[in-house]
């Protein structure tokens, strides 16, 4: 018997018709759909596939052991992250070895930020693989807050909110364009270092792009408690008169 | 009479599946579709919507003065591209002041390093305009090179291969990500920067991804004068063992 092949499928920022027209065919092909989802969570991926998929198709939720806030030691976070994705890719391997193919969804990109890589670190070298890009949030973004992001020979820079503070300030200093992710309770942190270096009239927030509940604000007016993870604040390049 | 409205279309890498919905719907209910292409070109964004165009659609090519390798002064280069996108930006608008919705199609994303940048910088005050993020060719490298890109809280960067040798020597020393496009006649340079860097193991190169055509090769097996504009090396980030 053939052993099932492993999709993963980037489907884009939220917006279910932000999915590209590949990873739609692969998705409604696959017997299996996999996602990664919070206890208790809608599922982003799963959200934006939702109008995509069949009823016969088989639900895989891969159900992360935390949500939110990381937990302070002595929790060993990650080990039991490491735990959690070895079994997760179990699960997958399970039906591929059963001659079922996978379509693994993944917000955005798959090989950008996401945990589709932590399934592909484990599987790629057991099945056959396919890897469909989709479109990530650093454009979606840009799209939402229309703002062109870089311009010629102008470097972008995508950081993470989770970095330290000196981090980010050594990173942004003199920055030509940043896309900054994963803020949520970073968000405090990351807009003090903006008005630090004096970025604040470039920056740009948007939380959710293409999402339900996107939302769009002046880096002032934001409430830090009410920061999703999902947010983004973009410093685009100087505008080119070309 | 109304205005049209002008749309910036993502349309992906190259491969016409790599659209989305979302693009792929405006563009078949445009009545023009405006494209940037070299002279005696076939114009790659034009190439990967071909599939997707109706024959009664109005094709506006915007054809470059110049391709290729940049003329030396004292040919004013500069000042010869900015004539040209006002000009581009007039003949979009005529089609917008008559009423009809423009469709431009953008390779990957419009606002990601695109010259669709020029004519939302000159029209976007003047008229109604949407963009639609596309699938930009950073991730579908990483998808046809089959690597995970980067990892929690890495960094990535994205350069041009324009850029002088000292400046990339300084940006990608202790590079934890990296893409670097633009190569074409800038490839040697950069090939010299990575080894000079000790980054040759890491470094992956692949040219015209999801392209007819489309190539991946070892970075030392390279004939530096076959490099297309549409190649790049990306330097993925350090595995996470999670």
């Amino acid at each position: 018997m053939n052993k099932g092949r492993l999709y993963g499928l980037g489907v884009g920022p939220g917006d279910p018709d932000l999915i590209t027209l590949k990873a739609l065919r692969y998705l409604q092909a696959a017997p299996v759909v996999a996602y990664y989802i919070g206890r208790d969570k809608r599922g982003n991926a799963l959200t934006s596939v939702q109008p995509h998929l069949r009823p016969d198709q088989i639900r895989l939720p891969l159900v992360y052991p935390v949500t939110g806030r990381k937990p302070e030691p002595p929790y060993d976070y990650e080990g039991a992250m490491r735990a959690f994705y070895d079994e997760a890719a179990e699960q997958v391997a399970a039906h591929l070895e059963a001659g079922r193919d996978v379509a693994a969804i993944c917000e955005g990109d798959p090989f950008f930020y996401g945990s589709f890589m932590y399934l592909h670190d484990r599987l790629a070298d057991r099945f056959e693989t396919e890897v469909v890009p989709g479109v990530c949030s650093v454009v979606a973004s840009a799209s939402v807050l229309r703002t062109p992001l870089v311009y010629r020979d102008q470097r972008l820079q995508v950081l993470a909110g989770t970095l330290p503070e000196e981090t980010l300030i050594e990173r942004l200093s003199g920055v030509e364009a940043a896309a900054i992710m994963k803020l949520g309770s970073n968000f405090e942190k990351v807009r003090r270092v903006i008005f630090k270096l004096g970025l604040e009239t470039r920056a740009r927030y948007v939380e959710r792009a293409t999402m339900e509940g996107e939302r769009t604000l002046p880096l002032a007016e934001i409430a830090p408690e009410s920061v999703p993870y999902f947010s983004m604040i973009l410093i685009p390049g100087e505008r080119w008169q070309g």
